[in-house]
């Protein structure tokens, strides 16, 4: 893969769950199960998203439910057919693409 | 919200104030009172800005200094008005937008 | 600079080495030599790339060797020539660009 690409960014709840596991982790493993060629999971330290409740690092019972986004990169045939899914795993979250361009991926 | 819509991106260090509160927080704080629908801070293991002093997690003496990013994703006519303030509030830091496709945002 | 710029993003693995020094910590030293204006390191809590190799905070063994991503923001004029020297330095590692607009870069 080199050339355009889909970077797909999904922004979720590290307490959110999907079928008895961490939604991100459960993501995570079934982007790889459909082929994806790489996921790239990091946890922010502070955030609120459209319920308005702030989750901050700083306050104690909520540090367990920080903001954590996932990054797919991608060419868009194959992420394409998975937003829909994805969107349908991640009630509560953000879904979004952007156009980039790569030019390494892998041991290309 | 679904379809075009705006990233808005703010890189800047841990240490700034304003207002008598980290920075970073009063951002947050305030895009929340502005309206904004979501906003996630990360923090960074290492970087450095404009005045290329090197902060890193390495060095304990800067460790309190670490990069900051905030991201916002909302529709360009929210956003718009608000970005020559924040950049008034952060005088040493870097604000960026780029164009997004969203699938899904919160409960919709 | 202000107006249009480009995000470089790449994403590699935290015990990547280069010249006897962890990969990334290279590429920061490397960029700022080559005068890049700032670089933004952030360190993942789990991902795989194209080896399909899941690195997670969450397992002991590979804690060490977490996703890494790094972050620049130029004018294309001063990124495009660094490209390909980037690639051969990240042989297993992820890179792109994608277009940005910038509204306010340092202390200008």
């Amino acid at each position: 893969m080199q050339g355009k690409a889909t970077l797909l960014k999904v922004y979720l709840g590290e307490s959110e769950r999907y079928k008895n596991k961490p939604l991100y982790q459960y993501l995570v493993h079934w982007l790889k199960e459909k082929g994806i060629g790489g996921v790239t999971v990091c946890r922010g330290i502070e955030g609120y998203g459209a319920d308005k409740v702030l989750h901050s690092a700083r306050f104690l019972e909520l540090s367990s439910d920080l903001p954590i986004t996932l990054e797919i990169v991608e060419v868009a045939e194959k992420i394409d057919p998975l937003i829909q899914e994805i969107c349908a795993m991640v009630p509560k979250g953000l879904v979004l693409t952007s156009d980039v361009h790569v030019y390494k991926h892998g041991k290309e």
